[in-house]
């Protein structure tokens, strides 16, 4: 249906930063709420998490009043809400592409879990890897069944996590398959299938931030 | 010393988000190069690798003169300009903390060794780990050995890949073994001590922003 709706309205502009940064919140609100804290003020969410409070009175009042004059905010409600609006509200259904370290470590990373993705497909080619399972006991199918197994397991998200050189052509098997959504560790810069939205996590990236960061503080001393 | 200098004056303004663009660049630098292409313009580096033209060069321009008319920039040239400005004109030495998957994921990843990060020791506690190697060489340490073998291997950045349960415990060892950067992959949130820059990697963030990408998509539907 293309009926207009006001959550969609408000979240078409949304840009990635701001998604980060709904994340980084719900990941504190988790801390608070295990902390047994019921509500706190942004100036004390900022403080406690070393985060902006202007940014986060204008980040949350975009997607309605979460506040309450002279309380702040529920931790409990305000997690409900971030939670919808991140699509969390439901289990999405993820598979690992690659059994190597780098695959079983996100197989059985327990963040992950916790925010509701369910992982319950991985792949790889290699014989001594399919059938087995990771050790979150998720199993390790034969690649050259992705197709079948991403429909059947009703995929919503694949992780890429294989070599550098077959990323194009798995990525390519994934086009079709009703996956819309891949989170993608290879290093190349590959070409996205239509219909496919691709994020990519350079791990590189942030360690040169840091060597960044280390050349400043060299040419001070 | 303390001398003014234009590179550090200018370099200090710099966020983290133009650091990512400029190792962004880097990656497809490195591509180009690969493939051959001596000259690109600004335009055709926005087109081939889906960036923004007047991006790139606002941020160029930021450290210098990097372009020439009528020709674009010298890929070569540029990259060595950049390497420079990220700090990677020279080696940089890496201990991976964890040698679980996903510190061995790390301690393997061949982009970091494409870049100029040289990892030169893992740690871990279990016994069967210590005293060997990743499947690349390096070799496994007793945690216990931490700061000892930090100082004797002159080690610049740390990544953290221990359970979120010790995490806090090993960056506060860290302290004061002269590592002044911290690459953390575990999910909590860390006390950082005093005189370290830590980077916090969460993965979670990442299938988030999908998670909000496809809840949008049922929205419209």
């Amino acid at each position: 249906m293309n009926v207009p709706n006001k959550r969609k309205a408000a979240t078409e502009q949304v840009s990635e930063l701001t998604t980060g940064r709904l994340s980084v919140y719900l990941r504190c609100l988790n801390q608070l709420e295990a902390d047994g804290v019921e509500t706190i003020s942004s100036q004390a969410l900022a403080e406690r998490f070393h985060l902006n409070a202007a940014q986060i009175r204008k980040d949350l009042a975009y997607f309605g009043e979460f506040g309450v004059r002279g309380v702040g905010y529920y931790v409990k409600d305000l997690k409900l809400h971030l939670r919808k609006i991140l699509g969390l509200d439901r289990s999405l259904r993820v598979a690992v592409l690659g059994a190597g370290n780098l695959g079983m470590a996100l197989a059985d990373y327990p963040g992950f879990r916790r925010e509701g993705f369910e992982i319950v497909a991985m792949f790889d080619s290699a014989e001594g890897k399919i059938g087995v399972e990771s050790r979150s006991g998720v199993p390790i199918h034969d690649i050259r069944d992705l197709r079948k197994v991403l429909r059947r397991e009703r995929i919503d998200i694949v992780v890429l996590a294989v070599p550098a050189e077959s990323a194009q052509h798995v990525l390519d098997q994934v086009a079709g398959s009703g996956v819309k959504a891949v989170l993608n560790f290879s290093p190349g810069t590959l070409k996205v299938p239509e219909g496919i939205k691709l994020k990519s996590v350079d791990l590189t990236v942030s360690l040169e931030s840091l060597s960044f960061f280390l050349a400043q503080g060299d040419s001070s001393t």
